[in-house]
């Protein structure tokens, strides 16, 4: 039995990561789904907490109709030190066999720690990227097109978009 | 819907920790298991990395019949300041109705911050503590009988009884 | 009896801060002004240590003839979790009843956490911004007539501009 | 024109810290009282907040008539570097002439970092110590005639006794 | 005997870098080479670890004909804090008499903290940057004719081209 | 060419660590030494500073004759993490081929990482150890005949007996 490791920030969780998810469980029988920089909040790149993330990727999942024990969700912070991120992630996550991610820097780091890493394809990546739905929830734009029907409850529950214009308007927001 | 927060070490997952689950499980549709002091391993009294003691949890409740959609399982590292333990755990976890614990400092830190919280009977708590797990692992009692069925196979996986016993050789180990 | 509190960086502590001391106080009987980013100085963004700027207000505020016994201040260390930031707060502080603030990320953070937030009206805000002073200190315009008298004297006493200066040489200043 | 330093934890305040504060303002202009260890609280051994040991303070040496004009009351986090604690210290705090330590190793370290340092006489240091109020505050002995009435009254009204028993029954209070 | 003490981060070790050690072992008779910003690597302004930058610089001393009797090398992390560096510069360091340094903010702070410092002499300051070398390598520029020849045969062995290349392309490379 | 990495506290270095050392350089050509517990001085445990304890290495290793093209000193702060700590060791060290040490956790954790670790022969280990340098130092015993003669020598310049009695007086010595 195969396990994938998935790592991203999920700021916000959009259709791009479902698609992600449904394609490495189409190669693994079971996900740890890790949410990388869990320590941040409240910033323009990283506006949602951690238990917001991992509450949007399970209502995301759940309404996608994929089963509950094939995936686990793992919150976990950045280290200061990149060498040591892996190290870091290792000790925080059940053992996987493989990790999915087009991240570079990730990609390389580990390479270079010795596992074994995979690229997953690209699924219309211009159009769906946390960034572009950041810039539509700060500005009004047709946001709600790019996520999972769940997530777009959960944001427009939770004040997602006014959260984001009231961060954009601190000079602490960084 | 209630949500459920139950919050402990793990060090390790016993078979009262498995009837305190069960507990909080007849009284709330879902519960969020935190496993704390996520940071530390490879001490006498913290031998087991986060991403091990979370093994632990999801494969003895496997075994014990209990459904994946019920629960969810999440690390979390200690903050040097209590007083702000409990913001980091509301940032770090989907929310919830209501928090069980008999910890009597983390009763009062989550009682402080307004939040409702309730104990848990005892069971057998003489007996099943992880403190004797951790004893019993050091010294080769007869430890098995006090954790899941599946937490004594995954333990001799991994050779936990002997890393206890380097562990306890150390002066590092704190 | 009501307290207030104000946050600020006070990098440094100029008119307008001055103003509205002056105008939470006729609104409380008590103030804990609360010196923000207390870990840094030697920066173009954060010159001065937390020591300096608490000098700057007790000089400032001794000048404008306001009772020591209607004032506290309070150095706080950011956190990298904006989320736990008010627990933090909360821990370091006296208690108190309302804050003041226009700063949008703060405001929000203290509202999310429910505590009583309002805003001081502006004084010339253009004007008088600690971004303009230190843009003047380290041009050499006319910082002076931004800041008041007392504080101008010491900023002078510890060389602020010629630090700023050389800071502004350096790679590391961030 | 001379200001001292005087550094402790006030876990609690108590009447020996009161006598060193007046023997000092007998000797200084001005007094700045760092509360060390502020990040700590809720153990056995730090109990209360910065917050709450700033605001004994300033209730007891207001009943005790000393003018607000003449002292100031810093909180700084311990560091872990010992030998780096001093730069900390002075990074946090207005100019000073003197510190009054008895704290060996903090006699130590300043004089090390080349600071004049002087000891302060014992006022019946026996019975006036933080540990002893806090063994009273725990198994319920008379506290109350250890530390200033303003003092008593504050601890009664945030229940400090109830707090450090809770505090007590637990294995994280460290 | 004169101990003199150099600081840099050394992303990479360059010819300018060489020199200035040279210049410096005219002056005092052993030097300390401090590799600051130790606990960075794979970012685009510190692509190295400090594992390999020390290796660099023994190798580039040792060409260079420097005997080992006369210098060593030691990592220093970055402290959040700017004002208690160069304490913590003192405890992670060998006594010495002098500090080399041309950047601004490290001068001040080793100034106002009573330590002798002194410039460097420019050796073709425009040509010789690290920063200049990184871009190089980043684009595959003629690199190696600013690095000693050892440098250059260590950068290629460890692929140091390729990594800036990867980490460039990462949003994480901040 | 092989390298070999030797891990110790060295508070303070004594015989038993010099007659180490000499073992390892019998069977590798060149090697690091890593000084942990980098950020520590000042407690009972740890009094001396990273930097003095490079300082003592030097001192003995050029008095026993060994050529100094043949070692090399590293601080390394210890990580909160266990788990992390071999990543943090790779990341400030020189690449190495094996690792010499006694310690069991140190040992344990080098093998779960996968690198090669060996035992060192015990020299008298009873007598020859750090505590008990300590213990002798701290109540004016014997203490002189343990360390080699260069360290001696060292230890007295800065005092190291009165600073160890001082820390003993101090609650903050932990």
């Amino acid at each position: 039995m195969a396990t994938g490791l998935y790592v991203g920030r999920f700021q916000p969780f959009h259709l791009g990561h479902l698609e992600a998810v449904k394609y490495i469980l189409g190669r693994v029988d079971e996900l740890i789904i890790v949410v990388g920089s869990a320590q941040h909040s409240h910033t323009l790149d990283n506006p949602f907490t951690a238990g917001e993330r991992i509450t949007m990727i399970r209502l995301a999942l759940k309404q996608a109709g994929i089963r509950p024990d094939r995936f686990t969700v793992i919150p976990l912070p950045d280290d200061e030190f990149h060498k040591v991120w892996v190290a870091h992630l290792l000790s925080q996550t059940p053992s996987f066999d493989v990790v999915y991610t087009n991240e570079p820097l990730t990609f390389r780091l580990l390479k270079e720690a010795g596992l074994r890493v995979e690229r997953i394809p690209m699924f219309s990546r211009k159009k769906f990227t946390s960034t572009e739905v950041r810039r539509r929830l700060l500005t009004n734009g047709p946001w709600k097109e790019l996520v999972p029907k769940a997530v777009a409850s959960y944001l427009k529950k939770i004040d997602g978009d006014e959260r984001l214009r009231d961060i954009s308007k601190s000079d602490k927001a960084g």
